[in-house]
């Protein structure tokens, strides 16, 4: 047995069968290996960016880790994006980072990196990355970090060529997985008594509360409480629709959220942070909480979240039934001009049930998600739960691996969507069931707003070319089908709807190009800060 | 003045005038001050791989640092890729890379990575990477960056949001140029004495020594004393065709190589590392220096490598002219089956005078930069020194930009192609002069050859599908058109001549695909290794 082969069957051994790949000359042996073998499924990459936003996507829907196969520093580096992401969402992955052989990089060939290694690199975004130092060091890596990325860890094992190549010793036996730490008897009886205490309360809910079996507990502890239901801004995975428990996402800007904020007097966490604004601005404040507001952490991410709501529902006496089910909003299909209100109507009358709703749809992703609350149930996962953008087709990618028989919807803004955007070919491999809706509106809208919040004064024409895609136009109908994917182009609601019944009613991956006339000018004036 | 002002000033001061980005929210200070001046071209890309690849082509040709505006540690990451390609070619960067406010980082925003800094990423494509305290901090880390980048080092300063608002003092006077460390008078006796002893020399170029006043003077050098020219692998950048200094480059595998340089009994380094292979193979020597071969280190790449040479032709009393000077290769138009045989002598042929060549054609470019060799002179770059794919078209990108005068050329491998296909955009978006020859193969075909090296045994139809492209196939013209670049495609031989012909004659961004008929199988055969 050489060190690919014991390394393979560590991983597989711990139940890992998906691998996201774009692999180089360094990882040879583990392709080969993986083509002798039925029971790992290879998904190629043409660009590092989306096989691991991919691996993310997949731990949120299938609840298990995937593994991604990358080449050397570069290869490492295009994936950090979409693993900075994961790591904020808490999903684990384990990554393999193919390295020159251990002998050969004191000879400093092109691939070294000029001040570090590639564990270096990796390490900021990972849990933990460790180099292997042999072959038999290899596996007993790849078993440390297949447990460890169970319980929602991302690990790096970075292997030099010469382990994969040289004998090596059976892989350990599969790790028993890690406990997560369990909220002690006295958190919950002092969370039990404060949301008794008669104060206008809501939970903050992230992570595994806002889905499954924790949102459906989260609700009775509303219903025995008289708490309000609030989830982070940007969850992983949220459920709702129709007869899911309503909760209410914290808004992006903290001038908005504050506001929310005010009617309550104290706010309970459960596995999500104190919010605060993504970023600063000059004279204004950070925390999304407004200063009356009393914060309680209950659980950490890093926690048993539902084993501690759990522990709540049963100290509160909770009943059966949560506080309140979304109803199914009646919608009518929109006419006229193709707007997100009007793309927003279409999704949430036609969602199918038990649809995977993906969003990196930026501002016009905002407008749709409002819109769909109310549509047929269905998952809703923020791409990129760090900020880093363009997560939206790699996540796609690995929800759908992840979840073959549920339709998955994607928003996808357009100048977000070219980041990462060779995930469209991967889609068109794996004949995977997504419809990708392009929110086209030739701009970085978010950056326009974001530059009329500069205290200097007005945005001339230079400043605006730089942060808009009109120059020329992106021919997303010519990009999806460049790449395998078949599309079409919609430029009223009428066009949208009609192309929308027809993508979700066949299989395999479509893209619509949706020319929207949002006017994010009326936006602007709200946001804009006095000079 | 605030920081963003005191910063832009710094580098425009000390003489920094372009500036390739993907900006975001936290850069938003700095977009506004780029906005109004007149004093920095501002290059918008989609992606950041571009803005740093672009970075790195506009040094080779403009001889002087861009600077690159990146967005907080995602930004940076997709980046780095292109940052190592640079650091290894030499080329001087200035990175500046937002993020949060100082007082912000600590409340744990979203973009915050979860285990470093950003400045912890960078540094290991850097020579330095810092983050700034305070606003007048900017300045100053902006002024001693572009001092250290004319020098060709990569350096990165992350600049806090509140550091771009805060008020700030004027920036430093532009900082005096370091200067390079030059080579001792001992060591140009030495080498000359060298040179000199009857054996069989070769000169092994790197850096400068392969264009300009280097590599005249590296050709008289070689008129004194008989020494052949070599030239390092993956050179940054070469003078070649018609009348220049003829340099054979070190072939990729050292199965290749080794042969070549068992010619020579000595082998003088003039800006370059002792050559080894890219990569180890199991059982196989890594160097390429063969047993009997003596290895001199005159100049290293950070030392003065012209004086060096001017030095050492002095010491020697070359003669006024080189040993040698390439000649024109006389070429019909190819007919029949599109090759990269048939596209090399297409392009000897029509390559105009003075064109930028830009390699990132992995297997096929080889064959293609072979029989370019007697066209008309011009600079061949190869795109990636430190062996990360896809660094044409931001490479390519940054030629043209620094150099609007002449005609570029890029052989883009199809698969190296996709990693940073959003170049393409910025092509249109600057009507850079590019013509983009894709060369299409619809496979990774080195990691073709790559598998037929692994022992275990032959590759099956899994192993195979990891390294294709086929599944579905891209189509080149689409992508091209889909980015706002026009586009045809040709499949013989008679088609591609005809194209290119038409592509060279107008100005502004053209792609090419090129449906290439090359059979890797005999080379494959070729490098097999014996199991």
């Amino acid at each position: 047995m050489n060190g690919a082969q014991s390394l393979l069957r560590a991983l597989t051994e711990a139940g890992l069968d998906t691998c996201f790949t774009n692999p180089g000359t360094s990882e040879m042996h583990l392709v080969y290996e993986l083509g002798r073998t039925a029971d790992v499924r290879v998904v190629l990459c043409l660009q590092e960016a989306t096989a691991t936003g991919a691996a993310d996507g997949y731990w949120r829907m299938a609840g298990k880790p995937a593994f991604t196969l990358l080449h050397v520093g570069s290869g490492c580096a295009n994936g950090i994006g979409n693993l900075h992401n994961a790591g904020r969402a808490g999903s684990g992955i384990v990554n393999i980072v193919g390295a020159n052989a251990t002998y050969h990089q004191r000879n400093f060939p092109e691939h070294e990196l000029i001040n570090g290694k590639v564990a270096d690199l990796a390490r900021v975004v990972s849990h933990w990355a460790q180099e292997a130092r042999s072959a038999s060091d290899l596996a007993v890596l790849g078993a440390t970090a297949a447990r460890d990325a169970k319980s929602g860890s991302i690990c790096t094992v970075v292997a030099p060529t010469d382990c994969h190549w040289e004998p090596a010793a059976a892989p350990p036996a599969p790790l028993a997985p890690l406990s997560l730490p369990r909220a002690s008897n006295d958190a919950v009886a002092e969370v039990a008594a404060l949301l008794k205490n008669g104060e206008r309360s809501a939970l903050l809910l992230g992570k595994e509360a806002l889905h499954g079996e924790g949102l459906e507990l989260a609700g009775r502890i509303a219903a025995a409480t008289g708490s309000m239901l609030l989830g982070e801004m940007w969850p992983r995975r949220v459920a709702r629709g129709e007869d899911r428990v309503p909760v209410t996402l914290v808004p992006y800007l903290a001038e908005m959220a504050v506001p929310m904020l005010q009617q309550y007097a104290q706010l309970v966490l459960v596995g999500t942070l104190p919010p605060v604004s993504t970023f600063a601005y000059q004279g204004a404040p950070v925390s999304k909480v407004p200063p009356g507001c009393h914060v309680t952490t209950f659980v950490t991410a890093g926690q048993d979240i539902v084993a501690a709501l759990r522990a709540l529902a049963a100290a509160l006496d909770a009943p059966a039934q949560p506080s309140g089910r979304l109803a199914r909003t009646a919608v009518t299909a929109p006419t006229g001009t193709l707007t997100s209100d009007a793309i927003g109507r279409s999704l949430c009358g036609l969602l199918p049930q038990n649809a995977i709703l993906v969003n990196d749809g930026t501002t016009m992703g905002l407008t749709i998600v409002q819109r769909t609350q109310g549509a047929r149930s269905h998952d809703l996962l923020e791409a990129g739960c760090g900020g880093s953008l363009g997560a939206g087709l790699p996540v796609a990618l690995g929800a759908a691996v992840a979840c073959p028989d549920r339709k998955t919807v994607l928003l996808q803004a357009d100048g977000a969507g070219m980041y990462a955007i060779q995930g469209l070919w991967s889609l068109a491999r794996e004949t995977a069931d997504v419809v990708v809706l392009v929110l086209r509106n030739d701009k970085y809208a978010v950056l326009e707003m974001e530059l009329a919040r500069v205290r200097e004064g007005d945005a001339n024409e230079k400043m605006l070319s730089t942060v808009r895609l009109d120059a020329p136009a992106l021919d997303w109908v010519k990009l999806a089908e460049g790449h395998g994917v078949p599309a079409s182009r919609a430029t009223t609601a009428e066009e949208f709807h009609v192309q929308l019944e027809a993508a979700l009613g066949r299989r395999g991956p479509y893209l619509i190009e949706a020319v929207c006339a949002d006017d994010i000018g009326a936006f602007i004036d709200v946001v804009r800060k006095p000079r």
